[in-house]
Order: C-alpha cells, then structure tokens, then sequence
C-alpha cells in the first residue's frame, strides 16, 4: 500500500470512525482501525461487532494493501499534524506516515484479522433527508432503555401504521413517537439505541439524503461517503399505541422555554425525593405552577403563565419532564393529563408528528 | 434579614465566592456560604478554613441579619432565576427567597456557627495591575509541586531581590520564575498554590488594581468588592536561584508555536516511556528535531527550523516542555541547554521576566 491523502480528509474520516473503535474490549484488534484501498479510494473501517463504520476518501493510490492500526494513536496523530498533503506507505505491517516536516512508523496488524461486517444481499431499500432523519430520531432516542434486562426496550423501533413511518423508543417509564415519512412497505426495524446514537453523530450536519437499506438480520444506513451497519435486535414490540390516553380532560397551552426554565428550578429542590415535582393547572388564575419539596433543604414553588381547559394535578419525575420540553421544538407545548394516575403527554400546538408521554409518580 | 438584590449580582457573586464551599469536608458548615448584611449591602462568604473568599454586593437593606445556607443548591437556585429583582427574608432559619414566579425556601444554619477567618491586624501593603499579577502568577503556577510531602514545593514564593519582586514555583522537576514589579521593601510569602489557584479565578477580567495585604501568617488580595484570605505556608523556601546555570553551550531559537507542534506530535509517541523525548539541535541543518519511540505502536521524528548557536540533545519530558512553551507569550522561543545532564531553560528572546527551567530525563 502506498498512497497520498490530505490530512484535512483523513483527520475528518478517522474522528467519524474512529469512536467505535473501543480500547477496552476484550479482542485488541477491535481498538484498531482497518485502512484499505478501494479503487481508488482510501477506506477506513472500524466496528465493535455490533456496528461497523466505514468512509471512503479520495485518495492518490499508487499501489493497494490494506492494514489495521491502532485507532487511538491514529487518530490523535493524524489530527496533530498540519493541513495539507500525508503519504501513506505499507512496508511488511509498518506503515509510515510521511509530511514535509513529520517521519513517523506505526506498527499495524495485518487486515486478515480484521472482522468485517457480513454484507446486505437483498435488502429492502428506502431514502429520506438525512437532517430530518437525524432530528427525528434525537427525540425519540432519550427515551429508549438502558437496562440490558429488557433488550426490546433498549432498541428504537421503525415501523409503518398506515401508510406511515413512526420512530419510537420507550424505558417502560416514558415513551417517544415520531413520524418519519410516508412510506408503502410493512417496514419493522428494532434498532438499537447506541446505533442510533452513533448515526446521529455520523449525520452531523451532512445535507445529503440518507439510504436505509435492510434485511432480517441487520440494517445499513448510508449518507454520502459514509455507511453505517448495525445488527438489529430481534423479538417483539410491545404495543405501545395501547397506552397513549386518547382523550385528556386538562390541557395546559404553556410558553415552552417558561415550562423549560420552571422546571429546572424545581428539579434543583427535588433532588432528595427522586425527581418528584407536582405540577398543578388552575384555569382560573392562567397558570401551571410546579412544586417540590426537600425535606432537609427548604421547597420551592415555581409558577408560569398558560392557557388552561379541565384543571387538576399529577406528579412527574423532573429529569423526563425536562428531556422531554428539550426534544420539542416550537414556541408553545400542549401539556395533557387525566389526574394522577394516567399518563400524561405533551406534544406541539402546531405539529403534531411528535408525541412524548410519561408516567406519572405516586404521589 | 430583609433585602433586596439583583439576580445578576448575587449569580455572580455566588459562582466567584461558591467554589471554595467544600460539599465533601468532615464539617458539614464549609458546604455553606454565609449571608450576612454589612452596612448597606450583603456579604457572600465562603471558607475551606485554608482560604476564604468574601464579595459584599449592592443591595437594598431593609432588615440587618445573618445566616448561612447550602452553597451549592443556593448557586444553582439563584443562577436559574431570571434576571431581576429577588427579595431575601429570613424567618428564624429559613430563607425565604421570592421572585414575581419564584417562591423559595432554603432551610438555613445559624451564622454563629461559621468560621470566619481572622483579620490581618497590622499587616504591609503593596498594590499592582491586577491583569498583570493574574498573567504573572497564570505563569509559575503550573511549575508548583501537588506533593504534600514536600510542602513548602506546594507554594508560590513571592520574595524580593536587589529591589525586584519575583514569583516563583518548582516542583524540582521543573522551575518558572516571573519578575512581578519593583519593590523597595523585603517581602518573603509563600503562598498555597490551591489560594493562587482561586486568585487567577477570582481576578477573572478585572481592570482594576489589586492590594496585597501581609503578615507572618495571613495575606489578604483584595480587588474591587471581592477579599480572598490565605493562611500562608510555613519553612524555608530552597535557594533556587544557583539551580539556574549562568551560561548555555547551546542556544536555538524557534518560532514557539511550531515548537508546540512538534512537541505535541512527539508527546503521543511518547506515552509508553513517561512522556521522554528527545530533542537535538543541529546548526548545520538549521533546525530542532524530536524523536519519540514508542516501542509496540511505533515511533515518531518531527522537525522545525530554528537559528542555532552550538548543538546536540537532550531527553525531556514532554509535558513539562508543553507546558512551559504554552506559559509563554512571545513568537519566539529561545532554548538553551549544557549537554544531556544539566537543566535546560526556555525564555522569550524579547523580553527575559520570565524564565522556565527543565531538569533532563536520564536517555
């Protein structure tokens, strides 16, 4: 192998790809980052079994190879250096990374050990804009699961309702919705939430149309130079449609960014009790108020401006309160409830492709 | 106690006084900031019984009184607050704090119980450009040692000679001196690097000057509102001025930020052998090179030019040498050293206030 790259390009690709690479797995090759010409590119690979990322960079190739290397040192190196022209030369597994004013040698491991990811054959394939794509899927991803216990629940789930695309994610304890596209296919993808997160990275702020492309097995997302592939999570959905309240007798019109800065206030004073804060909606005097006590500490009451049908109040935990106001997007939010022990939702006046609910505590 | 302040005094008062408030200390009052009104305006202090930092903000006194309440949820509370007017009212030892939509109760601990430092009686003053002593001391902090065993190399020395004063730093690694100002008298402090530490913070983008108030255990930096109080460290500061060679065999002068550069570069080759590199001088070649070997990942030579008088090298550690080429201001570096066994020492060719020195690594 011996090429030229720029450093501006491959300093770019090796911060897109690198982050899979992980130092603290159990097989080292996996803390490496495969290089390889394709054509007459340079690819640079790495994956954690899970998902792989791949980008291919122009590149001035005077003879093929490929290698692996340590992704870390690789990276941090290639980032130091200047902008302008790297020579790239394979000598055994060697490879030497030449400027005007840098020699350096970094000891590879031969690309055979390397795992590649199993290519799609006959997948299914669809496209959409990668920003609105990227946008959706940040509002739904922060309420997907953690908890390994429940590996259905840890998954974004892609899937068509008449005739449209929803995303959705939920811990159990709240739950995400949002509606991609249309689409004609019976698509069902479980994604999972750490692909998705990687994706969203991956998509920065790329102008391009992404293409999905799938099978049973796994799923390839692809936008410009860039394909990321990630296994998918098998088992069942669970029917979530079922539990969002189809009428609600209080609904509370608030200034978002007040209901944002309320909320903060309150959380600082519910600390101690877990996140607990009741919010309360009097029609009467036009405002939500949000109260929450800790016991040791003092109390705070927090009060904002709304416009209020029906009354009442219900206990939230303050963080998925707060996630889920940072998710909207427009000027207002419509807060919906049914007393303390239904689900409440919130969703924008305006625009109604995105919903979030959320569980009520015992209070 | 009754008063009123603005939001934007007592949020800046509390992230300036707040962060010596220890929340992780065995007395659970040095987690607290005390309040209390002095004359027509309110006092925010706080103390680690090492430093104390105390700022008195404007403020419309109705009441006189005292208290202390939790730092941390009193700085996060206040700094989520709108802009504006609150009022403060105490009621036995709950504080209450209002706002037009805030209503807040912080539960408080009697101000009797809270350590106040004691004053300096009859102390020595001498006041400097408080930018000036921010750059100065910015300079030869970096250069104090962490090592409680040795605790006099813990402090900043302040100390005059043939009518200069100077600051300071070596952890016997390293050494950085910076002449402050001229001085008739013959002040000697040494001063905690956790209180110089606090003071760059404090001293923020001050324009004003700053006082500096002694005696034999205490010394008091006083700029507009803001009083920061240390104890001073006890013992005899090393005679460090015949660590410094008077003449060097070789001299290169380089551009400092391609110096950065390449120290940098070398510095990632450099993990696996405690940061040594090794730095030669050639004046035939007109340049500095750096060779790092890393002996599993591979290894690392980078050049810049530079105007040499004599030649050779020398092993440093490369975070002292990045450290001290980021201390520095100037375009240009001059570096000097006697061979491999001898310290080596960097200063700006135009102006000599400061000096850094770097003892070698055995190579």
């Amino acid at each position: 192998m011996k090429l030229q790259v720029t450093q501006e390009n491959l300093a770019k690709a090796l911060g897109i790809v690198g982050r899979v690479a992980n130092t603290r797995g159990t097989l080292p090759i996996l803390s490496n980052i495969a290089l390889r010409t394709v054509d007459n590119r340079l690819s640079i690979e790495a994956t954690n079994l899970d998902i792989a990322i791949t980008q291919a960079i122009g590149s001035k190739v005077e003879t093929m190879g490929a290698i692996t290397v340590p992704a870390r040192l690789m990276q941090d190196f290639i980032s130091s250096l200047p902008g302008g022209v790297i020579s790239l030369e394979l000598d055994e597994h060697r490879l030497k990374i030449t400027t005007d004013k840098y020699q350096s040698v970094i000891n590879g491991t031969s690309f055979e050990e390397f795992p590649v990811m199993p290519a799609i054959a006959k997948g299914t394939s669809w496209t959409m804009v990668a920003q609105k794509m990227k946008q959706a899927l940040s509002q739904v991803l922060i309420a997907a699961s953690s908890d390994e216990a429940r590996p259905t629940l840890t998954g974004v789930y892609l899937h068509v309702i008449d005739g449209k695309l929803y995303a959705v994610a939920t811990d159990s304890y709240r739950l995400a919705e949002r509606e991609l596209t249309a689409s004609k296919s019976d698509l069902s993808l479980l994604v999972p939430a750490s692909a998705i997160h990687e994706l969203i990275r991956v998509i920065g702020d790329s102008q391009d149309e992404i293409e999905i492309t799938s099978d049973e097995q796994q799923v390839l997302f692809q936008t410009g130079d860039i394909k990321l592939v990630t296994r998918l999570i098998e088992g069942k959905y669970p029917d979530y449609r079922k539990l969002i309240p189809q009428k609600f007798e209080t609904v509370a019109t608030v200034n978002r960014s007040d209901f944002i800065n309320i909320t903060k206030v309150s959380s600082l004073f519910a600390r101690e009790s877990a996140g607990s804060i009741t919010i309360t909606a009097d029609a009467d005097k036009g405002e939500i108020s949000i109260r929450s006590i800790a016991s040791q500490l003092g109390e705070n009451t927090s009060t904002a401006t709304a416009t209020i049908s029906g009354g009442g109040d219900i206990t939230l935990n303050s963080r998925y309160l707060l996630d889920a106001l940072q998710a909207m997007n427009g000027e207002e939010v419509e807060f919906c409830f049914n007393g303390k022990l239904e689900p409440s939702e919130l969703k924008d006046p305006k625009n109604k492709e995105y919903i979030h609910i959320i569980m009520p505590l015992k209070s």
